[in-house]
């Protein structure tokens, strides 16, 4: 048996307000003045002057807003990169996502993409990258998808929503402060919490579980029980917790792989393009049959913070669109392979799925 | 308030068996014929086939085999530089470090002073190394230091026994195989896996506490609870739960410090060499008043696996190695600091200490 050498975050702040160091992480990184840093924010904080006005820009140093309306694309990342080098005298000091996890992943993606040839796309699945990334710097300002410390970096491409995975692919540093995630609408709160819980059930009850990933996981789901089932927690512990659990749940993920819930919601987000977080909720609430457990927790949650997810989404959907639904999915092999072993495709059929699907 | 950049290891090899994976981990990181690796490795493994005989030597490559009956030494590490340099045609390719906590400062610590000027006791303090040490690589065999995780070398100098913390100390590659710990004796088992016990209370009832070392502190913390009080693991089990046990209790001290116990514990090793483990121990065990039910739950844990602790080792002691003793613990200020809070010199005094040095 061989087991993954996993990279991991080289660096990393935590602590609120810690944001403010930013500035000085970044100055001995900068190669030169015509090598600028990049800032890729969410566009939610455009007129945002508490968080813009502590970044301070030098020579050709830029901020990037991108909306994170939609899940990010491969064609996105292509043109983000091409639009940089175009505009930058020499290749970035760095590259700094701010956001959730969309701009995270863009910000993990094109630090790659400017220094290996051809289109994003082509990348797409597990160590396909050759040269090392620029210098990337990611900053969550929502928690629960773990993107700040993962090895990947999701991507819906022409044919497939499927990651980056590479030893390249993670941060040289993170900076983790939990007072970026304040404004956090509720809805948007609960469903990208979730995800790092629905991460945590999938590797917790998946056939991949070593003690790493286990120890990992067993902690992010304690706390976000502590947050989102007991919630008595005040506002600030509430958001430093959630921002630990989506750190170790991320964590837990390094050996393990997620299951079901995120290779239906997959299939959802190429064909309808649904959000990553809300897509996972609306298919985990169909998975009682496979985790009976976190399922009812969920509901227990969902119930709890008066959460309504959207029904009927794939009512009217044609056969074809039904079937490339099903491809997408059924193409995750190794997320099935950790869900349901190794004989997983005697357990998920393209039938199986279909009527899973028909329920939300 | 300025938070720590932490640096943290940035690849990590977890599973059962996964020493073999070593030599290709390596093969990449050679520089050429004339930089060998040096492997420093416990010499309780000197004629042990079923783990030397999976390490190639190439070329120059050396195995340079030290004993831990004693806690490392500045001095040692000022041999074992001299040693490499007078033998080896170039500044080696990477230090591996093999064994418990002593092996794996060693390796960190002689990875640095290959690279940085003077002696090592110069370097004993905070952040005082000046060029990025040697690629090292840590192999522990017991687990509970932490030190495959930490920044810090905790080193026996001249005048004192303090780490070298520096961001150039951790490990650029670590290998956890809990099957290499299979074979330590009961005593020293207990004693290195209460480090990470005593670690984890230290740590959890800080004043330096927060969400990211509380976060990894509790986890370390349950999973000694469920290894030496409840118990009902197997040896695989165990051995595996200790290891990841010891990774999260390192982090947990990232953010935050050790406390009273390691205090006294350093005194009790610069004057009398007792061993980091068992020194711990008892010192902790006569802590109830700072830790009551810490200290409550290791006598049970004492008690569960028949452990007798050395008495009256203090007993014979002069007033003169008294004092050191109170002077090389009152020294180490940030761990009283966490421990008791700013005004700690109100707290503890050298009074005081030494009434609880005669306890022991």
């Amino acid at each position: 048996m061989k087991y993954k050498n996993f990279p991991m975050v080289p660096r990393v702040v935590f602590g609120r307000g810690s944001f403010n160091q930013l500035n000085d992480i970044l100055a001995p990184k900068r190669k030169n003045a015509k090598a600028p840093f990049i800032y890729l924010i969410d566009d939610v904080f455009k007129n945002n002057i508490w968080l813009i006005s502590r970044i301070e820009l030098s020579y050709d140093d830029r901020i990037i807003y991108i909306s994170s309306a939609e899940e990010p694309k491969t064609s996105q990342v292509d043109e983000l990169v091409e639009d940089i080098i175009l505009s930058t005298k020499e290749r970035p000091s760095g590259i700094i996502g701010i956001g959730g996890g969309t701009l995270l992943d863009l910000a993990k993606a094109v630090s790659i993409m400017l220094t290996n040839e051809g289109e994003s796309h082509e990348y797409q699945g597990w160590d396909l990258v050759k040269n090392p990334a620029i210098y990337h710097v990611g900053i969550p300002t929502i928690s629960g998808t773990g993107a700040e410390v993962s090895r990947t970096t999701v991507l819906t491409g022409p044919d497939k929503k499927l990651g980056i995975n590479s030893d390249y692919t993670p941060f040289d540093q993170v900076v983790l402060d939990s007072e970026l995630t304040k404004g956090v609408p509720k809805e948007q709160w609960f469903y990208t919490g979730m995800d790092c819980y629905i991460h945590c059930v999938e590797s917790l009850e998946g056939t991949y579980l070593n003690e790493f990933s286990k120890s990992y996981g067993e902690k992010a789901f304690e706390l976000c029980k502590s947050i989102f089932l007991e919630g008595a927690l005040s506002d600030v512990e509430s958001q430093e917790k959630l921002m630990m659990a989506s750190w170790h749940g991320g964590m837990s993920i390094a050996y393990s792989q997620v299951g079901v819930a995120h290779a239906m919601s997959y299939g959802l987000a190429y064909v309808l393009g649904v959000k990553h977080g809300i897509g996972n909720c609306i298919v985990f609430d169909q998975l009682e049959e496979f985790y009976p457990e976190g399922v009812q927790m969920f509901k227990a949650m969902k119930s709890k913070y008066n959460i309504e997810l959207p029904e009927g989404i794939c009512r009217d959907l044609s056969d074809i669109e039904l079937d490339t639904m099903i491809n997408v999915s059924l193409g995750l092999e190794p997320l099935w392979e950790n869900a349901l072993g190794k004989g997983w495709k005697q357990k998920m059929t393209a039938k199986k799925l279909r009527e899973l699907y028909k329920k939300m």
